[in-house]
């Protein structure tokens, strides 16, 4: 089929505040193909800016708006949506945030290609069946240990058995002070609960100050500790990874190619590698990291804060994957990323998440949450419209 | 003193190609003080992206518009510009294009800093003396070897002892007719000129293919290669790297912070690294990439295709180097970066260029080239107006 109209949807809940939760706002992207059949997809992150190196003019023959890869483009199979991401690649070289907007075009492809064909997007991908993945609660941690201590709590009370928590004042004080919110989060989780740190690469670069955090983390029986350091620093990775006893770490979220995210396994000795499907270019870059991970004796975790449809598709590259068993799962998302999709990914009576036995993403996005929290852009260029998004096209 | 404004220009030919020519459009930024100082600097490349990345609303704590990091703060000396770079890494740690926007805003602080305390660039940036660059020119191969030939010695007889030569086919074809094209520009510059090829990523991670042009590329004395891969590919790099007798490999142009430049030393093999201001985030982070080379036996090279706004800011990082030599020079710029600046960078009667022995960056802007090139833009979010660059702006 021909790609006939690829449209964003720009929602946002009516205040975003400066913490550390991207389900904040959302960057819905459908992609219409000439058969009459829609598939959608999900930018990670900055809307606007998203939308922009779609619709920008070319700057020159490798720094052209993502728009000239795609529109018009056929795609009968998944080698069709390898060849426009390599066109893509090709043509936005020069074009930073390009990575960004292809990756909900590029899921969006997935999910209309399954459509047509009636096949799940992990089928396409070469799976021959979808497994259970545990969820994970991911948290940010309270303000004092005994708020940390609740916030887990919550979510065993909600039924989850692992949780992550991170952010906030987390590794920017005292390691003493970090050490009491981690046996707060261990005491709230229970002995046998998977507990999971996130430090939102507070470190920078600084081996030392994360070494501090070593010992607390590993009495407490942390699984992984989660970029530590700004995520290009192998070096420093390589070198926190060395001097862990139990702790493995974990990073890989800011990839915006498949490439950078098997450096990050090559030298930076992650044990854990976590892909964003709305960064990293989409579910096929997605999958060449899952396939290097097996090879690599790595795990491989997806990366979602935000909706159920990001959920679905970034469990499509590892759902065949049955030893590599954790999921992050979105615990306490913003009204709007509940809102956006009719349907949702619930854990099954094991406790378990899986990739949906159903055609593309199968997730179907609600037009009335797009219609709710829809935020109308115009872009104009040398006086001529290139980008409108508005009520219009709510309706 | 404070920053009080922060105002985008984004200039373009009338007609844009899709020749792989970087000069075809321009984003320029002024920085204010409340000194009534202004510095001017040169983001690269994709205006309209770039531009929104400074006025987007935020999606989350850090995902923030880069204005957010900018605006008001204040600036006295060196470590304010370092500080508002690493604020600008936090706040917009998920914001991809983030990076592209403060290179220009970056170079603009210290043009605003150095007019301020009437001191060259360099000078702020620890150096000394400001060392003479023996300037190549960059130049695409021609269609036939013939051509090529013809475009090589047009640059020696405008006095370049030094050409570079890419893109357009090269690489593409058979490794016999890149093979012809070398023999070509070898003819075209004589025996004594130094020789240079840029391959422009066409081989993306095929070592076996690249390695099919090294025997050519040897006997014809290039000294670098340059971008033979994907600008993360480090292992393919290395693994070329080591298939040289004398050719060495450079890259980095495509790097977007200072880590991701070392990583290609460390892990890439490369004999120079290519930095571009307008990408990497300014002075500062190449300053730290040019330190960095020298401790690793690296050559230093400034990657420069635009103006000489952003020739001069390419300059300052490794104007006190005085063995890393070579400077990239735009040899067939279009006439908007002609015409963009009052004053120009020509090499002295020795052929060398300097970064200039001037305030700040040492380049005045044409506000005529503005009010001719200008594009005007306007983006508006939920209704209202949060950028707008017209013809008043121009005036």
């Amino acid at each position: 089929m021909r790609i006939d109209a690829v449209d964003f949807f720009y929602l946002s809940m009516p205040e975003v505040t400066l913490e550390a939760d991207g389900s904040q706002d959302a960057l819905l992207v459908r992609v219409a193909g000439d058969n009459g059949v829609v598939g959608w997809g999900e930018c990670e992150a900055s809307p606007l800016t998203s939308i922009a190196a779609f619709v920008t003019p070319r700057s020159h023959g490798v720094c052209r708006p993502v728009a000239d890869s795609v529109l018009g483009e056929t795609i009968d199979g998944p080698e069709d949506i390898t060849r426009i991401t390599a066109q893509v690649q090709r043509n936005s070289m020069d074009l930073l945030q390009a990575a960004h907007t292809f990756s909900g075009v590029e899921m969006a492809l997935w999910d209309l290609l399954g459509r047509t064909r009636e096949q799940p997007a992990w089928s396409l991908l070469g799976y021959a069946s979808s497994h259970g993945k545990q969820p994970y609660a991911s948290m940010l941690f309270g303000e004092t240990p005994e708020e940390t201590r609740v916030n887990v709590l919550s979510a065993v009370e909600r039924g989850f058995r692992a949780v992550k928590v991170g952010w906030e004042g987390f590794g920017a004080g005292h390691a003493a002070s970090d050490a009491d919110h981690l046996a707060a989060a261990r005491e709230g989780l229970g002995d046998d609960g998977v507990l999971l740190v996130d430090a939102g690469q507070i470190w920078i670069e600084d081996v030392a100050a994360a070494s501090e955090r070593i010992e607390s983390l590993e009495q407490n029986h942390v699984t992984w500790l989660e970029e530590p350091f700004l995520a290009d620093s192998y070096k420093a990775y390589a070198q926190l990874a060395a001097r862990g006893r139990t702790l493995r770490l974990a990073g890989g979220e800011g990839a915006h190619n498949a490439r950078m995210a098997l450096n990050l396994i090559d030298y930076g000795r992650i044990g854990y590698v976590q892909i964003d499907c709305g960064r990293i270019g989409g579910l096929g870059p997605a999958k060449q990291v899952a396939d290097y991970a097996v090879g690599a004796g790595v795990v491989y975790v997806n990366h979602t804060f935000t909706s159920h449809l990001a959920l679905s598709a970034s469990l499509q590259p590892f759902a065949g994957l049955e030893n590599h068993r954790i999921c992050e799962y979105p615990a306490e998302p913003k009204q709007l990323a509940i809102d956006m999709t009719v349907n949702a990914l619930r854990p099954d009576q094991n406790g378990l998440v899986f990739a949906p036995d159903a055609p593309g993403l199968g997730i179907e996005v609600s037009t009335a949450a797009i219609a709710t929290y829809g935020v109308p852009v115009r872009i104009e260029v040398g006086g001529a419209e290139v980008f409108s998004s508005g009520p219009s096209v709510f309706a």
